[in-house]
């Protein structure tokens, strides 16, 4: 039988769950795909490394020695960031060997390079576990969907903020509370940033648009903005709106052209994704060919993590030497729709003089910039007065050309709050 | 170029969806398999048969026509039935030619047969369409959950029985009626038995069992319930209770052994299931691996289930001669787990004499049997009085004893309703 060896770049949190899928399910992956597959080298830069659950004789600090062994076919890069990451995918693309990867940054920051080198070498790159995790969004995107003209990739990619932002809603502490408690419980990393701060589903983003629309998008392409403004009042306010608050990736192709952000949304509370709780993910796809779909389940995580990058390892070897690979599939050069241009709803809560007149100056401004208020609701007087409005679907522009204005006006104290609103009717 | 000759076997609905993705998606496929991709044969049995939107040179009555042609090498068997379609697919795979079908019935009843002369043939026998429409869970379970070991597929897989329980919850109308309105919708056939009989749903989850367990499972190992016993009555009264009627297909694997069934369920309203509306389709898949994965789209219609040929279209042709090819991975051989041993949560609703001691004899009897109740409520009085009860788990053979003996009382009148319940804690 023939045999495919994999070398694996970090045993880390995904690494090890690679490591241990193999062992379990080595019968089942041999009769999926008529070989045996076997992990041959594991490279771990520290000498002393060692786990219970590896055979010391695999480990390497030498990338070489996975570069160099002609029976290593597929290298499964997991140590993560863009630096050694890189170099290390460049020379097994080149060397002839199908590279697997997790590693979203580096996709989203380098994919030309990357998509190129593969194309040159005629091998596969396969990227599944660096989207949605478990859940096989790339492999429908890419396979299934090829006929479909997906016009939308819409939801909740980033597994950390989502936890948060449930967490906030139900039990009305503040960001900062959640943010502690969720590193206590390992779903935020010490250092948040990028997944707090929107950078993290901003690369899935411009991976799952890439596939999606048939255009290479890199993160350089996705506006990002995370949930670090988000307060317990605006969430309460939401509440009482029947609205959800959740961190949105939103991908869309308007006339041929795409846009592309990340950005913290409101929700109806009867909306799909709003009952997406905790650490799950979800996307929606939308086609004119079959309304839409949508694919949820965990986003991150050892075991499910790796349950993907082994589907990917799995396609690669069922295919054989000669047949066509197609790796990003970024057929076309499509332009970016601005954001300026996009037509949005928006939420804004504003702390305002309870004085006479500022109601009707900020409808004014509004209305001068074409603007219009669907509600408006004041609470509390004085220093302290609340205004939270909600508006009719706006060219983001004028909006924000207003805003500035009304930010501006004396009545008007500390940065306003400014939240969109998707998915109504 | 190399070119890829597609032979149809049907020109309907969804027949006539393929022809059109496939003129309208020519570049896209091209661009995804590198070959050009054409329809060159279409079978229909009328010698007048024409459409507007056909070449009639394409046409034939002829299945010969397309068996003999050497330039075609996929055959889409979309007729239905199954008798011309399994001697068309049969010949087809001996014939060397790789096979595209949304034929449930004809894989459930007659799998082993198909996928054998696929295997002997070294050709591809594809099904996505089968199972649940535009959503690719036949490519989820085979390709990217391999190592995944999924142990529960369980979901909505039938789109008029859908709409039906939707509309008799939204409007309290009756199970007649509201098929009625369902057929003037098109939303169900002048015929409806195998929708609402539960036979359509057995057949996918035969399909799915198969797949996802990887051990044969055909209709005959189904056993299935349609809707035509829910009454308005039991909607109304499990909205009360917080509850949700829908059809569900489940299939389970419990100790190396499968349950696989279709029946009427009531789910919490909360459940994710419990929102799927209308004419959509939703199929969970559990593991030990991921926790859960759902897939969530329009289950049937033209354009959705030929977006799900055309992508096994592209599955087919973007093999080479010579790959590994495994269709149906059911390579083990797993016992079925009986019926009777399952454990159930039930809803229960009995017309009784509303005399002194009749709640004591049903609670009595239900005892004897180890049945445990766990709400039980009394409405109205006299002849029309109403027992309404939720049990607590139990083994099914345990229930069904106790309720033979409990429909024997003189005090209870007509068939007792009986609901299991799904999705609860």
């Amino acid at each position: 039988m023939d045999k495919v060896g994999i070398g694996l770049l970090g045993y880390g949190t995904v690494g090890s769950g690679v490591g241990k899928l193999l062992r379990k399910n080595a019968g089942d992956i041999t009769l999926a795909t008529g070989k045996q597959v076997t992990l041959r080298r594991v490279l771990e830069k520290d000498p002393g490394f060692s786990r219970p659950d590896l055979d010391p004789a695999l480990l390497t600090t030498r990338f070489e020695d996975i570069l160099e062994d002609p029976a290593i076919s597929v290298v499964v890069e997991l140590i993560g960031g863009t630096d050694a990451a890189l170099d290390f995918q460049l020379r097994a693309l080149k060397a002839g060997k199908h590279v697997v990867t997790a590693n979203k940054q580096l996709l989203a920051q380098h994919g030309a390079e990357l998509f190129d080198a593969a194309e040159e070498s005629g091998v596969h790159l396969r990227f599944e576990a660096s989207a949605v995790g478990a859940v096989p969004v790339i492999k429908v995107l890419r396979e299934s969907l090829v006929a479909a003209e997906v016009n939308t990739v819409f939801g909740i990619v980033n597994g950390t903020t989502n936890y948060m932002l449930s967490a906030m809603a139900e039990t009305g502490a503040d960001y900062g509370d959640v943010l502690k408690e969720a590193q206590r419980l390992g779903y935020a990393e010490a250092d948040p940033t990028e997944d707090v701060g929107g950078k993290d589903a901003a690369a899935k983003m411009a991976i799952l648009s890439s596939i999606a629309f048939h255009s290479r998008t890199g993160l350089d392409d996705v506006p990002f903005e995370g949930i670090t403004k988000i307060s317990s009042t605006d969430i309460a306010h939401g509440a009482r709106l029947g609205l959800v608050a959740k961190l949105l990736g939103v991908a869309k192709l308007i006339d041929g052209r795409m846009n592309v952000r990340v950005y913290p949304a409101f929700l109806p509370q009867a909306h799909p994704l709003a009952g997406v709780k905790g650490a799950y993910n979800a996307v929606f796809l939308t086609s004119d060919a079959f309304d839409e779909i949508m694919l949820f389940g965990p986003g991150a995580g050892s075991i499910p993590t790796a349950s993907a990058v082994i589907g990917d390892i799995i396609s690669v070897v069922n295919t054989v030497k000669g047949s066509f690979v197609r790796n990003c599939l970024c057929y076309k050069d499509l332009p970016f729709f601005p954001d300026a241009d996009m037509v949005s709803r928006f939420y804004l809560r504003l702390r305002v003089m309870d004085r006479p007149g500022v109601l009707a100056r900020v409808s004014a401004l509004f209305g001068e910039h074409g603007v219009s208020i669907r509600s408006m609701v004041q609470e509390g007087g004085g220093d302290e007065a609340e205004l939270v409005l909600l508006l009719h679907p706006v060219r983001e522009a004028q909006f924000f050309a207003a805003l500035q204005q009304i930010s501006a006006l004396s009545d008007v104290h500390g940065e306003p709050a400014v939240i969109r609103v998707e998915g109504e009717a």
